[in-house]
């Protein structure tokens, strides 16, 4: 399709470092009561992020909660098309939807995102969300994010 | 069908005293840094909850958080389960779905919830996002949840 | 949001008999095998829509497939973002999400979508679908669609 | 979680051969109007359908329709599932979410399903489909299927 920029395989535009610094600069939100979320690698359309075990994060039995890894999610996915596509515009989720698969229990979180398409409306990918140390699955989550219109793509 | 509980029309189990009760207790996490989920009234099959307005809600630009929305969505409708059946077992997330309709700005949120089936293993709601004094919808939300095998419906 | 049309409340553009021949026009395939699918009603961001009962809909146990819903939900949210800005270009499904909540039995299924919100980029709709006679939703979707960039409205 | 059936890497209970005569008597309605749906292989957890191009498959610009995208990741899901437990029961599909990200052209479609939650209670699968002879993903899916309650896992 014209509409997808071909993308695929290109390196993404920032580097790990300078979306770390847009993102603290932009979010410092993100880690309010104590920082948690970690961005610790970005690629040709992917990011890796890690989130700490933290008390606010809790449920009943002790398990980190659902809203906890949707914010997660979110960010990793936010993280991928920045460092894609750079800092030339915010954009703005538009869709989201989270299968929550097992009880992930008192551990920190590993998300890996991954771009399924990058358009010049619209990005969408999807993240695995495991159990740190662990290969099991506990969330599988899809987004699609509105690509600002001013922003073009040499 | 036969899986669906009878229960339209049915007046909930539990009144708002006893799910603000339940929830105080058991999510403890909720209000981590500041109470700020306020749910206001449970009905048959549906619950309306308010947010406050918080600092650490906020994204670039002043506007609330998708994720703050999500948590709000989430805790609505499981504050509509819980109220319906009682407080008989936790039920667990399986699926949330967003759509983010426009930019709520810096202000409350409310969120009605409405269940659109109850049955004997799994419930089905909907979810109304509005900004506090506005009839615009800022966010639609869907979410399916378990409900424990033990629970039995009388 | 400045990228909300200000379309609460206004009059289709086209009028039933309008849409009616521009999807006989344009998307004859649909009724491949006997026709089945007939628009009832446009309104102000409304669509409502029917599905005759027809052996090729079914599945075990002689009750409607999803997929026949799901082509359903798909037509009248198209449906009713077309009558609401014209025949101006093609709006592209970007997304859609179902919960099936009942089984419908053999019978027809009536369809009734809600566009919340009409963007200049995005339409996202939500669809309650019905057997025919019954109150009881069986289907509940929502539906993001893309709109072409070349389309404006005055 | 111990709703998870311990699963990983296990061998599916029916052959291809199984699969096949199985969807054969029980799904006579899919092939209406002419055979197009083939499922080519069944493994561990995942399953492979191929989609014949066909004239009533079609939508305006000569594209695969959506529906018909949809109808084959249910398929290919169902099928995975089916292969994977056995024909104990039938599993209702509770939830199916699609994002469509380029447009298909006229061709046939091959469709990779993989389930990433194989409960007790639900299991839940991710589709990608691609476009006959490319590898560029023309949909992505995601499943919640129930299984019936009486069905037990040696």
């Amino acid at each position: 399709m014209s509409e997808a920029r071909d993308v695929d395989g290109a390196a993404p535009r920032m580097s790990l470092d300078e979306v770390l610094a847009f993102l603290e600069r932009e979010f410092p939100q993100i880690d309010h009561g104590g920082r948690s979320y970690h961005l610790e690698a970005v690629g040709p359309l992917t990011a890796r992020m890690r989130m700490d075990h933290h008390e606010r994060h809790l449920r009943p039995g002790g398990t980190v909660s659902g809203p906890s890894m949707m914010a997660l999610a979110d960010l990793v996915l936010y993280a991928a098309i920045l460092a894609q596509i750079g800092p030339v515009g915010l954009a703005v989720t538009t869709n989201l939807s989270f299968n929550f698969l097992r009880r992930p229990g008192t551990t920190g979180l590993l998300a890996e995102a991954r771009l399924l398409k990058l358009g010049r409306r619209l990005a969408v990918g999807e993240v695995m969300i495991t159990a740190a140390g662990s290969d099991e699955l506990v969330c599988h989550a899809t987004g699609t994010y509105s690509i600002p219109p001013g922003h073009t793509v040499s």
